[in-house]
């Protein structure tokens, strides 16, 4: 199997959607470190913790909370929030070192975001805004879909949005995808990749004909934003031929998607498919919502089953096997440069201390 | 994954319930040799072979039985009650080698005994006794389940009854039990650790209310006596509170349960989980060993889910991955020094071999 | 687990039946390699292409044909049947390298063969014969069982009939088939092995008394030729006690019946089992044809469930367990020596090449 692609571990992953995290012991692995969450009854903040007892490894997240402690569910451990161990069965005296990890957490656009890395280079103000999942104005549908394929392979096909057209066709895809060429900008200062692909006259498929009723051709827009390594949000703007954006930015003739993905590795071969759709119009059809959920959701699933069967195409190969990249690889190829600067650089700091 | 604790080869281990075995092939791995027994038409004993064909290696326990002899399901190689082979197709002359191995086998106390290891070493009369299992007087239920996890897992948790509150929390763990300190002898000659934990005035657990009738605090008495690698003996003694047995050793007042276990490797990841429990009271009464044999399973369950989830853990993680011990777990550890000797000292002679 | 017995690659092997091959595109792993094929629109010859899209390995099995052209079905590289790539999306300029692997192949007998080592050294007059399987005058039942097993224990089975009597025993066994002794000749040349076995005086065995009303004792010959790596054929003739051929090879008395085997490689520890049965007499009973299948799916059934087993104990041993072979394993260790040889010369040109 060829190796995949180590994580940059000094970086902001999403770990859930806020709403997923309760008062309850909530399990998922990230970056293939097993993390237990849970909500304080006190304060309401996300506690996220190692989820391996000190003592013989067993999961806390198969344990209880007593209050705001984790009571492991083999010997009775005891953790607070902070990871300190508060008791230990059979003897007053605990232990200085028992203690588990916790790990920095910040709630922000409805999301729960952690750091796997250093805490010490956890910066809260550097967190990744994706502003429009809970914008006053817009409405959001949104899932997560196990993935069982390395991180990489969703990378790349969010990059090159020309599989719409086959991977998607008779949903998202038409012939004007595949043909269109696409421009690329890499930022190496911002982590950043942009592609666009800016259709004047082109067919309206059909996801969008039922969703907007623009039934002629239309003006679309696929401006790519992917932050290294997590965020990916794809500005979709689709308007009659002809129309565009006024100088003040306001754009009365275009309806306005955010598609949302967050990339956030599970193990070295799996990965936590978050997405999201923002839009800016029918705000309270629900009727839409509801179309706009199920139709997304559907094509989100078309790339699962495409990736999962290329994972274990990958897996039983050798190392080495070559590919052979066009054009509309410039931005996939760019992120992976990317993605390996991030971890020579987020490692180096580990290897060169004193 | 971390090295599993390898085994002692040169010791006796519970194979089976002599129930189990009739004159009908039945296969079972005992550390990691696939072996097929077989009670002979003839004397009614247990023969032990090797589960291989020595032609091309076809299950003998897949195959059939002659009278006393096993034919290979295969090509018809058969193997007499010794592992000699007494015919081959196609030709008179039997070569020479054409042999199985025929293990050293014991039935005593209810339970079929075997010899892994040297069988010039096998010593009969030192084959571990568990009297209680058939004794006058006492009653038995017992049963096997198989646990997906090393065997050294399972010594852990035996050794250390202070999982019984947390893990068996409203079966038989009470906090008492977690709370109160253990003594711990280890007896490096007799390969046999011993540990106590000796409650004067305790609540008593539901599954004891539920089988004696004790409804108001009690003397519980635990006290473990584990040969090193195989048999486990749990002598449970409860008793209204303040009562002794008499100094002839009679103990009228109190309720006698011998609680069994044999922990057999069945490969280096997975363990067969003989247990039995044994008492002096009620004997007679059905539903009273119904209700042990359930809830007793209940509980092996208990533990056998929670062990197979920890073989899970430690089987992805990287060799070297610290514990956390505390004075619980004292007599494990003890247990863990005496099965690495074994380890050492059994296979000294093979290796020093001229 | 010990090291599968390689593949000889310049060899021609069993693909599938011609009839299993249309105008969809059909997938199957040959030699461990990856294999799409169709037969074409134009001129409804057989296509065999490696199975992996040059740009980002997706299956081309998985993917759609526009008239004779494989389209991918992730971002649409479109091959024509040699292999050439005729379209990449978003740029006109299709890269130089931009092919997939074509295989020969050679459709005879009603046999789909191909060639997955060089090219140039493929020779389709080479390809073996196997006549019996649409010859005029007879009549052929047949069938292809998927093997979890490495091909060599197929081989084995095969050119030993001795495990006739005792795992098909109550189907073809009978006891004259074990303790009949074989003849064994090697055509070191040609890479073929005959193994012969005649009884002049036998019981005949349910299935032929079922297919051609000889009740009582037969002569019945079953003589082996098996062309390395892939062809197995038994000519098992059966006729009244005393009756031979004619000079002229006429043989108005004997019912024959030629057992045809192609031993496929999937991959090193599975195997396509090909199966078919021939004869030349009631060839047009279809009733007679129905039995013949159902029953030899059956016997080769067994094979199967037996190999399966075979398989999983050999590869839970370490390398280099012994077996003990004795003169029916003559024709099998025969054929072992072929394979090897084969393998070594196979691979030899392409070792040395400067």
């Amino acid at each position: 199997m060829p190796t995949p692609t180590p994580f940059p571990r000094n970086q902001w992953y999403v770990a859930a959607y806020t709403s997923e995290i309760g008062h309850e012991l909530f399990a998922r692995t990230i970056c293939s470190e097993p993390i237990v969450f849970y909500r304080t009854e006190e304060s309401g903040e996300v506690t996220a913790l190692a989820d391996r007892c000190v003592h013989r490894r067993f999961p806390l997240s198969e344990s209880r909370l007593d209050g705001d402690r984790v009571v492991c569910g083999y010997h009775g451990f005891t953790y607070d929030r902070t990871g300190g161990c508060v008791y230990v069965p059979g003897q007053q005296r605990i232990p200085r070192t028992a203690r588990v990890a916790a790990y920095p957490v910040v709630e922000q656009d409805s999301l729960v975001w952690i750091w796997i890395g250093d805490p010490a280079l956890a910066d809260a103000a550097a967190v990744p805004r994706a502003p429009w999942l809970d914008r006053e104005g817009w409405t959001t549908v949104r899932g997560m879909e196990p993935l069982a394929a390395r991180y990489s392979l969703l990378v790349d096909n969010l990059l090159d949005l020309s599989h719409e057209t086959y991977l998607h066709g008779g949903y998202i895809g038409t012939p004007e995808v595949a043909e269109t060429p696409i421009t690329t900008e890499v930022d190496e200062e911002a982590g950043m990749v942009r592609v666009s692909r800016r259709m004047a006259d082109a067919a309206c498929p059909p996801f969008y004909a039922e969703s907007t009723g623009l039934k002629d051709r239309i003006s679309r827009w696929q401006d790519i934003e992917y932050f290294a390594p997590c965020l990916y949000q794809l500005h979709s703007r689709i308007a009659p031929v002809g129309s565009v954006p006024a100088a003040d930015g306001s754009d009365p003739e275009g309806f306005h998607m955010e598609i949302f993905y967050a990339i956030t590795p599970e193990t070295e071969t799996s990965t936590h498919d978050f997405w999201a759709v923002s839009r800016d119009f029918c705000v309270d059809d629900a009727k839409i919502s509801e179309f706009v959920h199920q139709f997304n959701r559907e094509v989100v699933l078309q790339d699962v089953v495409a990736l999962d069967k290329l994972e274990r195409v990958i897996a039983e190969e050798p190392e080495g096997v070559q590919e052979l990249s066009i054009n509309i690889d410039t931005g996939g190829l760019a992120a992976r440069r990317l993605l390996k600067r991030l971890v020579e650089q987020g490692e180096k700091p580990l290897e060169t201390a004193p």
